[in-house]
């Protein structure tokens, strides 16, 4: 699927040359390595989240991040005020929705973000969508357990209520818009050994949906691109301290003549 | 002590057996850095502060750890709640009162989690130990700095006192519940260059207090566990980055057979 | 300049025999970042932000930083506090105006900052001077963007009209005190890959305002001291990953000697 990888490819190379601000009210927990991986795919982080700023922030802004990892009402608040402000200035919005099912305030603050902001892209596991879905996904604490039965029906069902394109990452990341599916298998174990990969992704996603507005190709494009720099940054890990270093590395060295032939994107 | 290192090496399997989930209410300084040495190890690490769901969540998990460490009333308050609902459900609940005696709103935020929630292990170090016994402990923002005179008197009337197991870290580590008392003796001292080695250790605690119920030799493995990664990290380290690296991968790495034979944890 | 190289060697070795408190008031996103460029420069970092604490921990403090870069109210309200209790005491006061320019909240913050706590050294990009000066810094989230015509006369402009150093960062740092001007030429471009370059540059101006009263050279030490250890990390960083391993390693690794020799500072 050769003219899939040369658009993501493109992106890629439109993110390098564009610089886009990926404005991101995120949790405390990843807000370092997000930002990190958002200047290593080349475009430019900010991080606010005072109800006071984030209007005016997210204007300036190429796409806007939602991630509630660690919420508490006041954030949740700004979640809303800058989604809304960015939906009404044509900036895409990500969700990810972390540990939405592991307890009813996470599950419910997430449902009410999904109906008041109408987020463009939804990046979670399977455990998560499955969760905001009432479609049995189980979570533990902020992870995945279990397996879901019929994960793309989950996953188009989730894009078509939703109004979203849906990323639902596993050992095979499915995107979709309710009516196409792409599958990205680029990826490796070690991504499971390290916090906020998933977090990460998300981030990235963003980056792409700044640059290209075909959004299941934007989500595709940004999970094949950690995925693929996952696979160049294995070989030289002896455990997660030395594999998340490799793995930065890896971003910022991604080109995208390499991501072009790396991405291994299939349609369902 | 070979008897000692077989209990601790079978506690780090069943934790990568059983995969606990460790809720952490901790500082902003450490949370990813804990986060990873949680999934290191081999448990799940879950950060969740709002009080809004700190019940749920702490009944869903293995272990509780309250870090203080960036206090301010509303965390304080959501440890509370979380402590308290974990000693209902019988979660093990471990403090780490950072930075105790250096003002005087930690020293009583300390004391007021210790009377309220009756934490099962507190790991500290001399100075926040003993500033919280009255002891005469030194501390210098969140550092200890002087001498203890009698470090295992105080420890054990510490845990008299708060009916709690005491691990106080230092060169040599003395964990106690008042009566018994463990030295342990790995370690290395690269671990003192890096920010939140305390806050790790205390994440750890938490991760073998889940699956260990003899709190004395779960703090003792833990403590034997970091130091012992730490001393095959060591090697490897050229400064207290590429040390933090190494670290992360010894812990990762760490066996059940290997860390019963590098545990060195004697009865004082 | 060996005047000063040796000014600046014999500053970087009394923080390394004093260990000065350096209290933190910063962002989410570099704090386990600029508690770790503390420590390695020799200091001791401590974070707290808590209305009720802030005054006692300062007091204790050898110098004080003030990063509103994920800044909400009740943070603000918090450096003010700690601010105008340095400045009682005597204790130094480094501000980071992280992003001010992009919003007007962070804008009107920081001048209000400025105007309340009249700190001692303001440490930020051409962008954000420029923009508290109203002389046309251009900002894009936290990035300075754009060229700025007289960079030198704004620095001057800026540290005479608040009555503090100027350490202006950039290719060509400069710093001054509105007569002085000292321009430090140590640095790396993969500091610009990386976040939270700022930040713990600021962490370090603070350290070295800690012991060396002259603050123009404190500022410009801590300048050199970040920049000639890049230089030191630059050949063995094959991307922004292990750039920072090298780099944090190179800060701890930096002696009196190596820094006396290797600080390239001119009087402009």
């Amino acid at each position: 699927m050769s003219g899939t990888g040369q658009l993501i490819g493109a992106a890629l190379a439109r993110i390098r040359s564009s610089r886009p601000l990926v404005h991101q009210i995120t949790n405390y927990v990843v807000m370092n390595d997000t930002a990190n991986v958002t200047l290593q795919v080349g475009a430019l982080p900010v991080m606010a989240h005072a109800k006071e700023e984030v209007r005016e922030m997210v204007a300036l802004a190429g796409a806007l991040v939602l991630n509630p990892g660690t919420l508490e009402p006041s954030w949740v608040e700004a979640m809303l005020i800058a989604g809304q402000e960015a939906k009404r200035g044509g900036v895409p919005v990500v969700l990810d929705p972390v540990g939405a099912g592991a307890t009813s305030y996470r599950t419910e603050s997430n449902l009410h973000i999904l109906a008041e902001v109408r987020p463009d892209i939804v990046r979670g596991n399977a455990g998560e969508i499955g969760a905001l879905m009432g479609a049995g996904g189980q979570v533990r604490g902020v992870e995945s357990v279990g397996e879901m039965a019929d994960a793309p029906g989950v996953a188009k069902q989730a894009a078509a209520s939703w109004g979203a394109v849906v990323a639902m990452t596993g050992a095979r990341d499915l995107v979709t818009d309710g009516r196409r599916v792409l599958g990205v298998d680029n990826g490796d174990p070690w991504l499971t050994t390290m916090t906020g990969t998933g977090c990460s992704s998300t981030a990235l996603v963003a980056a792409f949906a700044a640059v290209e507005s075909d959004y299941v190709m934007a989500a595709a494009g940004a999970l094949a691109c950690l995925g693929y720099a996952a696979e160049l940054a294995a070989p030289g890990a002896a455990g997660p301290g030395s594999f998340k270093v490799a793995l930065h590395d890896a971003i910022y060295n991604m080109t995208a003549e390499k991501l072009s032939q790396g991405a291994r994107v299939v349609e369902l």
